[in-house]
């Protein structure tokens, strides 16, 4: 230690990151019945991909370091105020919301609510998302959630165009509509041949090729356009209308469900979430009743339990499970549920007097703006909302106006024909308006007008809000501080969450989520940025990006990334582009087969089919691997035509494949490049990496493996990394330039994706340094391996390596119980009563359960959670030997809720005790599931997806 | 509403704050039965003592514009860098526990655990804290916390005194020991006639006369003396030894315990809470088991609960409604439980190992400064854990040193011979020495001497500790943060908070602690001072209590305030000695009788005993209004030697007496001044103030009628106004000059008491503004006689005004229940399986409930209150009507538990469902108990305050 610095803190993070402690890892590994923790790594991991340095990145900081040089990054951001925007405004978070959500592990920490019977806080809270966009929308029916407006615009394109007919080929765009959202549209339209259309909605004629048609409300230079013609007319012709809608403006706008739209989307951001330098935010997505089938995203619903209770769940899902692979549209299944319970709870708390106070107040300020501007020889259009676009007078320059307004610190929005934008928004106040017509007044030389509160909306009569919405009681009822504390703490508390015990969750890693990383996130000098603000005023999320960027390097061994994919899924498709990008400048257009193996996730086909790939399947072994044979075939037929393999490594199956680096070499002999899916990168950093085994692209989940929490179902973030070869087709931006020489069009909105949530990984990193890395990945394979040996007495294990271990995660295989009646669903079910989350169910295996605990998790919690799998276990023979009922047992029970325990009535062939506290361990700590099993059968009859009439819940209520 | 600014944001915080919603208040006059709020005040509120203008006050800020201008605030206090030491040292406080006790309303808004039933997880936390005293201290009991090191000695001081024989009058106390330790013992010594004699442990002879002696160990100079032979001698004479410990150096030292100290006391800050300019604080006592009837405060102990389980329960406490009046030897009855808390939580998240490395690190990097600057021609002592006392050369001055520092932002101990001390903490690291040295180096003008690890510690060898602590489990356990995360969340779980359900505790108003008051409280820039820092650099705090200072004055109508007294009980004691100091000085020494009413609370009787006065009770009349036909007959037996009069208005009873003027004017014609408790304030500001009733001292509890929550018991702050004639006697501090022309001795260790949470009560009087409190105080006291009158037509409610209304509190009177066997404590267990925590419990009056909803309960939850009590009144009818079994009843076997009701067997005569869901509304969100009714007696029987060992918890998990 004599080269180490004097005085080191003993506290390292890494301690706190990893769960087991020294001693454990001997126990652990005497049960493994390995010597060492780098035997088991050497058994585990095929050495010819081992790496032989340690991964070059700075030495680990402790959390108090890190977390004063991350004041001091953040202080490198300058502040300024926004008046861009284009999509991003200033908010207010009620910090009731920001301190009990956003700061909230008991909120941040929960899975994607699959297990929807201890998720029924965060399903209500959706269900109130969805009800707040439909009512503001005017539309049917709403999902809980997209990425970001621009691809929400984009998956509108996708259902419009499932919907079309073969000769429907065309999709118009109005000129109007903001460039990100079109940028992202090319995108999308470019990669599966929709030709693109823009123009003005007023003179555009839409003949019979088009299939749908984009315009924006109010639209991009801030005016409230009626679109009830336009509509009518494309209805005439087949065609559908998305508009993409200001939410805040809806509370004084005609909805576009009462003007003709088959669609809406559209940001949630100013409703209480901060910008974050683009994000992230929830966008929403509304549409007709006819259309629910088809709408992208997850929708929640309502059903009724096995008491005949009403119980909420994801009613309809296109997730990576469920997705037919020949006939994806869509490859998005995250939403940003975190951002959008946000949302819904700014609604919650203001209603919707208090949300139209607030768009009354932005259009009041507007108004009298712009009559001071006016006053003062500038010229605005006439109808807006919050958004002036200003022509100067002709002896005033707009360089010469940026001067002074830089000086000032305040962003405005400059158009190349010398125009002015400004966007006002729910944090200006008078001193504001003050400001900029000081500023105006000086560029123009002229007196300030004067501000009035003006006497009459600049929103044109026919357009006014005349219905009403978010009349339902959730809405109306928690106003007070105290009501709304109470009303997010009664939700929190129905859900399990990484707060309460371990979620095992297979291919989506849950590891711990440290109060450190998430701490810089709700700082204001992260928070309050303009993704289109000067990037000369970001230079401390610059410095985050650059850190970021070649800690991602090193860790995978590519040689450049983009951060731009604000989900795994849209890293996928961002890789898949570039690769595409690359056969294409290399004269290989034609490239365009992707080999995927049967094993792959849901996913990967879906990214394939979006980039306008033909997914052709590889087989799979007895072993779980790729089946070499078949790969051989399949590589010969398409050897003229293949764009790629899509590979997960370690593999879905939960094992390194020796044979990897052959694959890729075989791959890139047939003239493809090899895209690795990053979800188990858990199991590499620091050992292997990607481009070891032979990788050209590969997306990190840096919400999973770089410990962006799940947010109860997102946010998240995909960016890729690449070789220097594909280096120049990353992404781009229609607004930011980021520097890529051929760069492809947008994937994301935002240049950067959700830049304020790359904080946590860029934390994470920093704290853990390489070595901690490396320790990170090696004891997740001593978890799982723990977990493996105790569970392989008891339960049949699919699939392992050569030397019999798993890597970070395994499959438990539970078919053999059908022949009794015992699903894997039942499994899980009975999991929620000894306190757990059921681990991934039927993937990539149907009837297994795959289970991956993380390096985080401590022995004690390991050993409950395989007590409880025992357990079970012995209640399953209990039913194969007759012990117990087939039909009346505590598995086809489960998960037992209090109501049922508590009952004065008990039928059941076994006890109460039983049921309900099955081991001792559960006594201490009894979470209870909030609803009994979800009735799915009853909930997709009857899709019901807002909140249900207050007079249901006064009869549940008796 | 021309007059307003324009563009006011709607989104005003009174409207967060106040309960009910417009229409809601509707119903409520309608249900009292009076047309208007104003109607309701004006029959409530004698005329003739109510305000006629509005609280000079600036107008009402948003929470946005609140929390900007806190920002500027804070950047007023300048960052420096401190050394200074004394009690107060940099701490790294574990975000882990920040964000998830301090900043979570689940700890934050708990109360003292009076109902250990929904109490067991704070319990539990207290007991670890316990535990860990014990455990560093070497003694056999501890207790769960004092305000502050000094006090904590001053109660030490009182225990001791207690225990004397008549002749031994004197303390001894080192020279050595903090000046504000000593300042605060002087004023408690010299209000009792105890005399203090100050000198050399090591030659002042200890006589007769002396019943203790108080040491400090490293001593405030920072050398570790062995007081070893100082016991045994004291003890030979009968005299106690009290050592005041430093917690992290027991670490590495010899504990008090094992060289024969009877008395450990000091400040578990540095255990993980910022210094926040002085507070708040948990500080610690530790004594023999001989001792533990004696100890002030609260202890937490173990018993069993009615099932026979372990379960935990406040002990012993030296509380109001326990204090026998004419015995009272302390008022101390705040912990300071949340930063007890916080410590504890600091002690099991770091264990023994982490905490010795803390320690180890810090004396060396110490012991390594000592090296250096001896080498540089510096002197220091030759002993130290992390304070060094230091010896300039003879060529160098102290002053120029000064300056240097100053100019870097260093702040350092500088002592009238020109030495200098510098104290190291946790916070440092090796360019913090850098830094030390070179600025040494430059002051003398040498080179910068060489940094290395010592090989030798600076510890006598004799006094090295050589003991384990802290080998319980809960110290082993909880090392990673998804542990300790875990470990937190379950604890809050067990324990009922405001952000359950309402707390409607008469005499301790439990309103809404908003998210935004508590926001700054955890920013550095207000965490990170020492109060011992220049005040230049503290011009934030500056601005925070000058503010805070006139806007009480403007609340109270008084003319100064002191912010030092750090709980309302201090508050009391310091006005009374501001009201002795004025009689000495103007000749009427002579004058030591306190009147007090029979309904005071219990601490007024013992702060007076404690300030040296008299007691003297004045009866009630059947109103419970003060009898004013005893009064004057008291007045006439003391009209020489009357003190003053201690009132609480309105009264203990919760109605305003009309005739309080008259009271008042008697007591100033009897030459005797007017203390007024301000603990029911809540029902005073903006309607009418002490100073309008003709008080001439009140104080104020800041964690009652000002938002500071009550932390599960702590921390409070309880500030006095006085009348300009008193203003000249306000408590001054040995070490921070703070102007008082006359200034007592302190009362607290901090010159401004607990300053950080002062930020609290500024928030909100800002926020609020001059209207805003007005309005608090019209829905307190609406929403009580609302209350009133939906239980007045179950209950028996006694005392009401002249007009039949209440004031802000009720009492609701159970006596007539004890004819069947049903008491009020019954009533408080029962109120738990409705989901509610007990009002106060026969305080004033015993067998009733004292009910203080507070305005920021919302009608809902008022309703669901009153449902539960009105359920509750036909439960017991069910008793009294022979319905229901005498013992066997919903009542006496509450609160009913999880396990009782799972339970397989059942063998009462009414139903599970009776039992635990008795309403509609507990099924939706049922709270447990998580122990059965707490047996008192078993606890009583054999004291167990600390943790049990693991065998015992091995035993319960069967």
């Amino acid at each position: 230690m004599s080269d180490q610095p004097l005085f080191l803190r003993q506290d390292r993070f890494v301690h706190r990151h990893i769960g087991p402690t020294a001693s454990d890892t001997s126990r652990m590994l005497q049960r493994i019945g390995v010597g060492s923790l780098d035997q088991l790594i050497d058994q585990t991991i095929p050495p010819a991909i081992r790496l032989q340095k340690p991964l070059a990145l700075p030495s680990d900081e402790t959390e108090v370091d890190y977390l004063q040089r991350a004041r001091l990054i953040a202080s490198m951001n300058t502040h300024t105020r926004s008046y861009i925007g284009m999509g991003y405004y200033g908010t207010i978070t009620p910090t009731v919301i920001l301190r009990n959500v956003l700061e909230n592990p008991g909120w941040y920490t929960q899975y994607t609510p699959y297990q929807a019977e201890i998720a029924q806080g965060r399903l209500e809270s959706l269900l109130n998302y969805q009800t707040m966009i439909i009512d503001l929308t005017g539309l049917e029916i709403a999902n809980a959630s997209l990425l970001d407006e621009a691809t929400a615009a984009a998956e509108a394109m996708h259902l419009m165009h499932a919907l079309a007919k073969a000769e429907q080929h065309s999709l118009f765009v109005d000129e109007h509509v903001f460039p990100q959202t079109l940028d992202v549209l090319r995108t999308r339209c470019d990669a599966i041949g929709v030709r693109i259309v823009v123009g003005s909605y007023t003179n555009t004629p839409l003949g019979a090729e088009f299939f749908g048609a984009i315009v924006q409300y109010p639209n991009s230079v801030g005016s409230i356009e009626d679109y009830t013609g336009f509509c009518a007319a494309a209805h005439a012709n087949n065609i559908l209308v998305c508009v993409v809608a200001d939410l805040l403006s809806l509370c004084l706008l005609r909805p576009p469900g009462e003007f003709g739209a088959d669609i809406a989307v559209g940001s949630s951001q100013r409703f209480g979430v901060p910008m974050g330098y683009g994000g992230p935010h929830a966008a929403y997505f509304a549409t007709r009743d006819a259309y629910k089938r088809s709408i992208p995203g997850r929708i929640i619903g309502m059903s009724v339990d096995a008491q005949g209770n009403p119980a909420l769940r994801m009613a309809l899902q296109t997730r990576e499970q469920h997705i037919k692979r020949d006939k994806a549209t869509s490859n998005i299944c995250t939403a940003q549920a975190l951002l959008a319970n946000m949302a819904a709870m700014y609604g919650v708390y203001h209603g919707p007097k208090g949300l139209t106070a607030i768009a009354r107040r932005v259009h009041e300020m507007t108004n009298a703006l712009a009559h001071a501007l006016r006053s003062m020889g500038c010229t605005t259009q006439e109808f807006f909302f919050d958004t002036l676009t200003i022509g100067l007078p002709s002896t005033t320059n707009a360089a010469a106006l940026r001067a002074k307004a830089e000086q000032h610190a305040i962003n405005l929005r400059y158009d190349a024909n010398g125009q002015v934008g400004i966007s006002l928004d729910e944090q200006c106040d008078l001193s504001d308006l003050q400001g900029l017509i000081a500023l105006f007044a000086s560029a123009i030389g002229c007196a300030e007008g004067a501000i009035d509160a003006a006497t009459k909306p600049a929103i044109p009569a026919a357009l006014q809000r005349t219905s009403a919405f978010m009349s339902h009681p959730v809405f109306n009822r928690y106003h007070s501080e105290t009501d709304m504390l109470r009303y997010l703490k009664s939700l929190e508390n129905k859900d399990l969450s990484l707060v309460h015990s371990m979620i095992a969750l297979g291919s989506c890693t849950m590891k711990l989520n440290a109060t450190t990383e998430m701490i810089p996130v709700t700082w204001s000098e992260f928070g309050s940025l303009h993704p289109f603000a000067p990037q000369d005023q970001a230079k401390g999320y610059r410095q985050i990006f650059n850190e970021l960027e070649s800690a991602l390097c090193a860790i995978t061994g590519f040689d450049a990334v983009s951060l731009q994919p604000n989900a795994g899924a849209q890293g996928e498709y961002a890789g898949l582009l570039v690769i595409k990008a690359y056969h294409e400048a290399k004269g290989q257009g034609h490239r365009n087969v992707a080999l995927i193996p049967a094993s792959a996730h849901g996913t990967n086909p879906a990214s394939a089919v979006m980039a306008g790939l033909k997914v052709v399947v590889v087989a799979s072994d007895a072993r779980g691997y790729v089946d070499m044979d078949d790969l051989h075939r399949k590589l010969e037929q398409h050897r003229t035509d293949l764009s790629c393999f899509m590979v997960t490594y370690p593999s879905t199956h939960g094992v390194f494949e020796e044979n990897i680096q052959e694959i890729c070499a075989l791959i890139h002999e047939h003239g493809g490049l090899v895209y690795m899916d990053g979800a188990n990168m858990n199991a590499q950093v620091g050992l292997t990496s990607p481009r070891m085994i032979g990788a050209d692209v590969c997306h990190l989940n840096l919400h999973k493996t770089f410990c962006i929490p799940h947010g109860g179902g997102g946010p998240g973030m995909g960016p890729i990394g690449v070789t220097k070869e594909l280096a120049p087709f990353l992404p781009g931006h229609a607004v930011v330039a980021l520097g890529h020489e051929h760069a492809t069009h947008a994937v994301s909105a935002a240049p950067w994706g959700s830049a304020s949530i790359l904080l946590i990984s860029h934390a994470y990193i920093s704290m853990m340094g390489a070595d901690g890395l490396r320790e990170a990945t090696r004891y997740a394979i001593l978890n799982a391996n723990y977990i493996k040996a105790r569970l392989a007495e008891h339960y049949d294990i699919l699939y392992t390596g050569t030397n019999g271990n798993c890597a970070h995660e395994m499959i438990v295989d539970l078919r053999k119980f059908k022949a009794v009646g015992i699903e894997a669903e039942d499994v899980a079910k009975r999991l929620m009563d000894y306190g757990f989350h059921a681990p991934t169910v039927s993937f990539p295996v149907p009837g297994t359960l795959m289970i991956e605990p993380t390096e985080s998790e401590p022995l004690a919690e390991l050993d409950r959670f395989c007590d409880a799998l025992i357990s079970i276990r012995h209640e399953i023979a209990a039913v194969e030997n007759g012990q117990a009922d087939k039909t009346d047992n505590v598995l086809k029970n489960a998960p037992h809720t209090q109501s049922v325990i508590c009952a004065d009535e008990w039928n059941h062939s076994y006890t109460r005790q039983q049921a309900a506290f099955a081991l001792p361990f559960v006594r201490h700590n009894k979470f209870w599931a909030t609803v009994g099993r979800v009735n799915n059968t009853v909930g997709d009859r009857t899709l019901i997806c807002a909140c249900p009439p207050t007079s249901d819940y006064a009869e549940e209520a008796v």
